[in-house]
């Protein structure tokens, strides 16, 4: 797995309980999975000489994110491994205008959107988007970084005048108005199978992921069907290999609309290593390595996750144990990361049958952990 | 921890979601555990200079296994870690004897048995035992090694004139007659909090532990309760820390007797990895490490663990495939062992509502894998 960050971490656990050797490529010896993996392999994920050597070390090479640039997936495929998502369906996560023009190609529903050219007017904008608008650059963004939000012309122009990271362009999508955001996530395997998990309602705080309820609660059953018929559509559409995650927004009218896609392990499956018969992590590695897939049927009525995020204190030991002491049912997650304002750093999952309890339960945890609250 | 099979493999999993950092001394580098640990010590568990240098890089040091010899047990003492659990609770679990003559002076029920010296005769062993008589090694025993049953005074007679492991005596037991064997396990911290986790049923073939179903079906309510609260307690008498499995026999009138103990997390337990909300390899470390204990509760009504034992078969790759393909809610776990005859290489663990179908479902699955039957 090219990366080591929590979500390598995670998957190696999954690795253990199906005997699969298992290594990263990691940037820094101390990063969250190189920690817990015995064979790392320390290099520069962008870098395409790390990667090729990488390459040929490994049977199959998957990815914990999708920013490895063009040249180094070249690479990896020169390599003579087998690469998983490959390159042609990892650029639609990649790039956002790249994935806009597949989804509109494929008639799945999207925001209202363009790419922002030199042609472009505000007219343009006006007319085919209408305000506020949201604005992205097309690469480069994560966790809330590298999106904005223009009320009018003179804030459009305002974000436009910012330099784009290299390789990207402005994406400009219309503002829907959400009552939910949800996320599907299948698995699919190269030779086409594939599996859908309980479609779940994420809450982001400040662009981050900070709770995730599966099911998504009051959902009809018909959107949630919708939404797992339309990430399996794409994940065939886009050839994805491994899991995917199609974020959604679901309007007002119960209708719903991709946001964003991620070809991976995702924080809004975290929630499936207790809460579900097969966790993400193990369904990506049983897609990459095209072994039947898993169960992605829930254990529980409800499962809450929530994200530990770092706080002010460096030390969370007496964190630790006051929250197992509280909780004896709940499952705490720590990436073994330092802690760093606003850095996912763990999170806590707990699973029953009561959505307003757990959400409690878990709140309570992750606010406790990272010292928001003291008692 | 000392030692590199498979409860060092599966407690590494635990201990990369607590976000510990985990270790462990193995004898080979390609042991089951020291195949998946970042930081592994390559070294005799045997050896004291060995455990005295692993025993200075840990905070608190415990076991994979309890035949770590004397010598072993007080040169990690000497280096000034902590040892949990500790040389006075693992003799009961390193000498037979020395388990009965603490459990009698207990109360704890045993079967009769007696410590065979120059002194004993026959007339002694008709006496106080009976016939047929069980024969043990006190020390050295394991996976039905070092255990016989003689059927009069010819066969113990001829039991008697094998060489003893060192340092080890014969034990004789009476024959229990049993309708079922049973194992209750339990955590305990250093500062006496304990969690019992349901009372399993196992099922062994020729000494070595084949099957598990939780909680035990058809065991009586206060049957149950009796065995939990006669783990409780020993684990107290015995100072016990860290997950102690109590081996029980289940007499045709309801009374229970026991057999062997483990100090350690046991194949009896293995069905908590996705049967309880805390794995028994989880509470072990959360236990040795002194931290709150997590919740034993089952996840659901049974679980069923059938242990995947070499067969003739030295590669497994097609057989995985098949069983997953054919069952996807199985838990399929291998160690990463090579395959021989008999040795434990894996295990698969199946939740569910009916005992009689998680049965035929792990047992199928099982004897897919290890080539007994091949449809």
């Amino acid at each position: 797995m090219v990366g080591g960050g929590q979500l390598a971490r995670m998957t190696q656990q999954a690795a253990i309980a199906l005997g699969i050797e298992f290594t990263v490529l990691s940037a820094r010896p101390d990063d969250s999975a190189a920690r817990v993996v015995h064979d790392v392999t320390v290099g520069d994920p962008d870098d395409p000489e790390a990667l090729s050597a990488f390459g040929r070390l490994c049977d199959v090479v998957t990815f914990d994110h999708e920013q490895v640039p063009a040249p180094g997936l070249a690479a990896l495929v020169a390599s003579g491994t087998d690469v998983r998502p490959g390159p042609g369906a990892l650029a639609h996560a990649q790039d956002k205008i790249t994935m806009r023009e597949a989804l509109t190609a494929a008639g799945a529903p999207c925001p209202r959107w363009l790419a922002w050219t030199p042609e472009t007017t505000m007219a343009h904008v006006t007319a085919e988007i209408g305000w506020p608008v949201v604005v992205k650059t097309s690469r480069g963004g994560y966790d809330g970084r590298g999106v904005w939000v223009a009320q009018d012309e003179e804030g459009l122009a305002a974000v436009l005048a910012q330099p784009l990271p290299e390789g990207a362009r402005w994406l400009l999508e219309e503002h829907v108005p959400f009552v939910a955001e949800l996320s599907a996530q299948v698995a699919r395997s190269p030779h086409g199978q594939a599996v859908a998990y309980p479609v779940v309602q994420t809450r982001q705080e400040n662009g981050i992921c900070k709770e995730v309820v599966a099911p998504a609660p009051d959902l009809a059953e018909e959107a949630a069907l919708a939404a797992q018929e339309l990430a399996l559509r794409i994940a065939g559409d886009l050839d994805v290999v491994g899991m995917l995650a199609v974020e959604m927004f679901l309007a007002p009218d119960g209708s719903i609309s991709v946001n964003e896609l991620a070809m991976r392990p995702h924080n809004s499956g975290h929630w499936t290593i207790e809460g579900a018969q097969t966790s993400q992590f193990e369904n990506h590695l049983r897609a990459v390595l095209d072994l039947p897939l898993g169960s992605p049927a829930p254990v529980a009525p409800y499962s809450v996750m929530v994200n530990v995020l770092g706080g002010e204190h460096p030390d969370m030991y007496r964190a630790f144990r006051h929250v197992m002491a509280r909780d004896p049912g709940l499952h705490v997650h720590m990436y073994g990361k330092e802690v760093r304002p606003g850095r996912k750093i763990g999170h806590v999952t707990v699973c029953g049958d009561d959505v307003d309890e757990l959400l409690a339960r878990a709140r309570h945890a992750a606010d406790y952990l990272t010292g928001v609250i003291d008692e």
